[in-house]
């Protein structure tokens, strides 16, 4: 990670500042990071830029040209700016695992410590996971589309700026996209990177049989050729099956594929595979672009389209649909007295209440399906053995009693007073955990619309501190 | 600008390689960069990026480490690899100002040169003047609906990656924003930044008067303090006023503004103003924020809400309501027999039908008010002494003549043979520039809905060559 110890906003240097000129440097606080609703009404969401926030926490220090920057401000204490100079990052930091199903309102990462601290790696975090949740969840809705079929990122000329088309390719893999178009998100993230011709490269040949042949005596291993440049069913794959008669089949090579970019992807794809069949290419595969998203590929499939491949850009890579994933950072305790007091922050709005304490998550299996979440003050401990309560936290009479269930806490220590004390996961490791994680949550969490709502509901002592703290409030 | 010389989408290497191994590599080309259409179906874009755009070419070539990566996948030719080895862009370019009222299909950027640098550059080119015009032009709308109220760019949690964040900022500044939270836009791009506190700062004091008595007394110069944690009538402004006085008065300083996060924004902002107002505080300002657009903004003036500054944050950053800006590249002229030959790819949807040739474009003006613009061969001369006859491309039985106007050529050059030409403006020049040749164009074009289509014509020797392209490729 590059140097980016100044991205955050400027009132976390002026609260920072604040902080610390009224003797608050060392105040412990809680903070939690959660959403309140899935894009696109969907059932779920996918956690995804753990490994980026690390990178940056591992990273973060303020140097002399930054704190000249800040100096020449003229609204920051010296004493403050030395604090900065000898900055040393020192929260606990708990976490969700990169690929794991979340929902609203459950904690997804937790940081704990000096409350200036906290405060200032506020935008980075928030940045880090709502951008890479937003796509890894984008993506896993397109995937889930294709039903098996490969999906491509190829969105690295829409994205937002250079990290978004990176770590979109990163988020998109990790939901289960085959790889991407950006060579330097696999040479950097080990994304692979896959790719054949553009439109130019058939145009600037004398005809298109001949950039074909070009491009097939180039590659005779992995011949992909694009078949939409000028007509594809009467030029571009009667060339493409000739080339295969005249370079390849020669070779002991088969032709590995075409793509379509544009024109009735479903009628094209079923007179292209007819074609390519009867000239015996059963295996040659076809690939598909145009703006695809994730209802145009459930169309594609249920009009019969013979499609192997689909290769999503710019509504992937952006998140078109809604292009916004609404993390929040809340301060949940602080200490006072010494003591680490739970807070709560109320709101007009029932939704908005915050949840307080220092806490982590339950996620309870049945025979391997996820049933619930539960949301617990932070040392509680859940008996397997025993049967266990779970109830709805906004309708308290909704409640049965659970037995025979396995469960598995969901927040993970990342970092104790400071120190990294998590193993990182390879990327491909992350996207085989997002599988099976993702298929114990109930396939009608995961439809495209309408799914049906995951229980997250809260402990006891969660629900009672709760209700505890919002009488003494209303005092 | 760091190393993103792998940034790039695959298919431009192998594209690349076959090109050297085809011995097409001093072939020269020449690609456009154009848009099809404007998002939100606004009726202008504000065309942003070009600064990035030059600090990738300045850096670009390939080092040890990208080369090894590249040998390893064992389908470059070792020639090729010298000749990246060996990378110097030679490129000229001609681009449009950034700031520049920009239209559908006329190219704001051109690249002419050997085909295989034109390439290779394809995804870093678009992709940076897709995201910087995507925000400058969605941040444009904003600023017009405010109505000269100031707009901040407050969106850096929610944007799509970290770039995304300091370049949106850029991008937004370039509109008419007056600053953005973040503080590395401003650190690196001098962008000005803003802000003040957060809830947690409020929080975590004892309550709302001892927070803003600590900020209060720690920025009394700059003190704007958020009003909404607890209650804004009731707690939050009555309090900041108590400040004012017990704090910032006996000081011989004053209140400088108050911040709501929430609520109903009109009448909150109506009821803190006439309490402001009376307290005497007629110059503190009110600064509003929560999930705000062009529209929203609108509404909230059209309600006579009190509002002196908007702060917008992801619908700005996201460019939400639309998040894709469709800049394609396309290769418009190719060398044959050692000359230039327009090209031209149709396509079944007319309107994807490029336009051929090296191309300039003019932009007419009568009393300081944009009329039209015309595209026209490179060489072209237009002399203003004379009438000139603009007529619709689509509809070329609608003409007219035009008499007494100035013409100024849009597309300047950048790079020559490689060679950086241009001096680049600063942000501040980009921003006033921007607005003036903002405000050459006619109101009903700015406007957010159902704007007036502006003229985007073709010289009549452009115009003869596309239909003589065209009929020969019917032939």
């Amino acid at each position: 990670m590059r140097e980016l110890n100044l991205l955050m906003d400027f009132y976390e240097l002026t609260m920072a500042n604040g902080y610390f000129v009224t003797g608050k440097e060392h105040t412990e606080a809680v903070f939690d990071v959660f959403f309140r609703s899935v894009p696109d009404d969907g059932g779920y969401a996918i956690f995804a830029g753990l490994e980026q926030v690390i990178a940056y926490l591992e990273k973060l220090s303020f140097n002399e040209e930054e704190l000249a920057y800040l100096r020449s401000k003229k609204i920051f204490d010296e004493r403050f700016l030395k604090y900065l100079q000898n900055f040393t990052f020192s929260c606990d930091v708990y976490s969700m695992k990169e690929g794991t199903p979340i929902f609203p309102n459950e904690p997804i990462m937790v940081i704990k410590g000096p409350i200036i601290e906290c405060q200032l790696i506020e935008t980075m975090v928030l940045l880090t996971i709502n951008h890479q949740s937003l796509i890894a969840t984008k993506a896993s809705r397109i995937v889930h589309a294709a039903q098996g079929r490969a999906v491509l990122e190829f969105g690295a000329r829409r994205a937002h700026g250079y990290d978004a088309s990176i770590f979109g390719a990163r988020a998109a893999y990790i939901a289960g996209a085959v790889g991407t178009s950006n060579t330097y998100a696999d040479y950097q993230y080990q994304i692979p990177a896959l790719g054949t011709m553009a439109h130019a490269f058939i145009q600037s040949f004398e005809n298109e049989y001949d950039a074909f042949k070009a491009y097939a005596n180039t590659y005779p291993n992995n011949c992909v050729l694009l078949v939409d440049t000028y007509h594809t069913l009467k030029s571009g794959v009667p060339n493409a099956i000739k080339i295969h008669e005249d370079i390849l089949k020669p070779l002991g090579k088969s032709l590995k594929g075409i793509r379509l970019d544009s024109g009735d992807l479903a009628y094209l794809s079923k007179q292209a595979r007819i074609m390519l069949d009867e000239a015996g290419l059963v295996d040659t595969t076809i690939t598909v672009s145009n703006s695809l998203d994730e209802f145009l590929i459930r169309d594609l499939i249920s009009q019969g389209a013979k499609i192997d491949a689909f290769g999503v850009g710019e509504r992937l890579v952006t998140a078109k649909s809604e292009s916004v994933f609404g993390g929040v950072f809340k301060l949940v305790a602080i200490e006072e007295n010494g003591k680490l007091e739970p807070k709560i922050k109320l709101s007009d709005n029932p939704v908005k209440t915050t949840l307080p304490g220092f806490k982590q998550v339950y996620r309870f299996f049945q025979e391997g399906i996820a049933k619930a979440d539960v949301i617990t003050l932070f040392d509680e401990l859940i008996d397997a053995s025993k049967p266990y309560l779970l109830f709805d936290p906004i309708y308290p009479f909704k409640k049965q009693w659970i037995e025979n269930y396995q469960v598995k806490p969901l927040l993970h220590p990342i970092y104790k007073q400071g120190k990294l004390v998590y193993n990182l996961p390879t990327v491909h490791d992350i996207r085989t955990y997002r599988k099976v994680a993702l298929e114990c949550i109930y396939i009608e969490v995961r439809r495209l619309e309408n799914p049906h709502g995951y229980y997250v509901d809260y402990s006891k002592d969660l629900y009672d501190l709760k209700q505890a703290l919002i009488e003494r409030y209303q005092k």
